[in-house]
């Protein structure tokens, strides 16, 4: 199989932790007989620092053009000052709308040699493993009008959905959990917002396509209430863009190891755009310390979603468990009796684990 | 002190933790020589089932007459399909619009007793004690439009906020922020939402009016996070109208008792609407067996915050807290060594408490 992958390592660790998924992807490329062609291009502030522009045109065509795409990580102090349109994360969602990533596919599973580093009880978040899907290109964050008004004396916001955009979000997260156990939570606001509730609706209609789906609505304030009590209660949850944002974020740190994750933003066809949960994390940049794993498993999500990989996924998510319980781990994550490890010696121990 | 206090015991369990808010009070007025006079009115789906509407202008009326109003829980599965005009919740809503009740003020800190009930570790949620501040009568919950479009193919909702509904609230923030630990959290989406960007302005104008106060941004998907991993940062949190109602009622279950919690809705003259956090649980209603913790210390914040009565407030919180070592509890709360007990028995043992 021959794939164009776009590299978008951006700022802070995000080029070292994209050398450690590009090393990776070349050895499964060899073991496996595949060829993958990287181009590397700018985003976020190093974007902004040597073009001028978060999101350079060059960029956008060369990710339209590849297969899939591999993101780093955006933003930094450095341009927290800027002015909107020369900020990192108007790179990040510049990319997300041009490309039409609808969809972004957070699966949420803890590590059981990491789990006692929860915030939670270890008997509350034993056993969960959820996947939560965001509609990624509606809602808030792209809606208009989105201005001042009279003298700056009012502001709006707009939250805008097309039937459209709720209908193939919904169809994603019901065929996603058909694919698990077949249980979805939709979360919504019914009870206060006209979208929510023409989500709900569409979600009811779409049960009925889905019958071996067991569907379920919860307002957004229930769930981030019930994400913390009962974690094992989730299966797939589907929400809105801003919904999906802090409903996300809020599930990410209740496994106890965030560097760990990684995250899909696709759309129909299979083109998707593949980067870690965690940040750019600015003050250990260059120090060749950064926690690759979340990084390279957003590689072998990759794998899985866009080139239908399924096998050469699975070998990178055992490659890198079992590289855990070797004990190789970063400073950010807490493992007994581990060893820790750079970057680097990291990357080398999942490539050992992989041919091995 | 004279004191006109409408009662709004709404659905479920409403009604039985009234009564033992009345008893409490009536207790303080005797100890005290207060005179409270309470009047009863209709909210809710109760209100829905004997008037049609969830908010009758009786209502409405008698809490603009009133020095404060006292609420128990509206809602439940009987009204759940009902029309939107016709829902429990619209009471809710319509009342703290009507009244211009714009701060709602959540504190939440755990009960030594409880904590363990904590579905954080102890090192975790040990010592955290925050204040959330949310904006109640803007934003998302009544912007218009808020509609169909094109034979429903398109729906808006509208973020939407006055220069001046802004100020009040961040002024309510520094205010409280003044009496506690001198910390606000300014919790918003500045790097998406417009409304985010005019809140952050006006939070960095006015930390100049309190210059003791250590200001501090956070982005509601960081702020998400950092609830639950590390509560204890927090001191005043102050956001806007639906990320308040999402991060409050995320909070609400750090510490293990919800069912403890109080929260009021104020406005600057000082007259408020106060209601415990937990809802109208239906399921246990008429049993004599609902947990009236939560009410009582909302009639102790009433005191406080409507009368500044602080004296009394705290009496009440003593008692509360004596009756809880005492080991009276009820179902929902778990207590090491308890006596599991009925609302009229802990009604009784503060009242006992509060008199001794
Ligand atoms: C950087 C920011 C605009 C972005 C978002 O809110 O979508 C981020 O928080 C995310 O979740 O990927
Ligand atoms: C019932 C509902 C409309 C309400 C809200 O969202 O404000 C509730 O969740 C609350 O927080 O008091």
């Amino acid at each position: 199989m021959k794939k164009h992958i776009v590299l978008l390592p951006g700022d802070g660790i995000g080029p070292e932790i994209m050398e450690s998924a590009k090393a990776v992807l070349n050895t499964v490329a060899n073991e496996h007989n595949h060829e993958f062609i990287f181009h590397e291009h700018a985003i976020g502030g190093d974007a902004i620092d040597r073009y001028n522009h978060p999101l350079p045109e060059e960029t956008i065509h060369a990710c339209e053009a590849a297969d899939a795409v591999l993101l780093g990580a955006v933003g930094g102090k450095k341009w927290d000052s800027n002015p909107g349109h020369l900020r990192p994360e108007k790179g990040l969602l510049g990319i997300r709308k041009a490309l039409g990533l609808f969809a972004n596919l957070r699966p949420i599973k803890g590590f059981n040699s990491l789990l006692h580093a929860s915030p939670l009880k270890e008997d509350i978040i034993t056993g969960s493993d959820i996947l939560i899907i965001r509609e990624l290109t509606g809602g808030l964050y792209f809606g208009t009008p989105s201005e001042r008004r009279e003298n700056g004396n009012v502001v709006v916001d707009t939250l805008y959905y097309e039937r459209h955009e709720i209908e193939r979000i919904i169809d994603k997260a019901f065929q996603s959990a058909m694919q698990r156990k077949k249980q979805l939570t939709s979360v919504d606001k019914a009870n206060v917002l006209e979208s929510s509730r023409m989500w709900r609706e569409i979600v009811d209609e779409k049960a009925s396509v889905y019958p071996e789906v067991k569907v379920e609505h919860l307002l957004v304030d229930a769930a981030a209430m019930k994400l913390i009590t009962q974690p094992n209660h989730f299966d797939v949850i589907v929400t809105e863009n801003l919904f999906g944002d802090i409903l996300s974020d809020e599930a990410s740190v209740l496994t106890g190891s965030l560097g760990m994750l990684p995250s899909a933003s696709v759309r129909t066809d299979g083109v998707g755009l593949y980067e870690p949960v965690h940040g750019s994390a600015p003050d250990i940049a260059g120090k060749g310390i950064a926690n690759p794993f979340g990084m390279i498993l957003s590689a072998a999500m990759m794998l899985r979603h866009s080139f239908g990989l399924e096998q050469e996924a699975v070998e990178i998510e055992r490659a890198v468990n079992e590289t855990l319980e070797q004990g190789y781990h970063t400073a950010d994550l807490q493992l007994k009796d581990g060893k820790l490890a750079s970057t680097k010696k990291i990357t080398d121990a999942v490539i050992e684990n992989l041919t091995t």
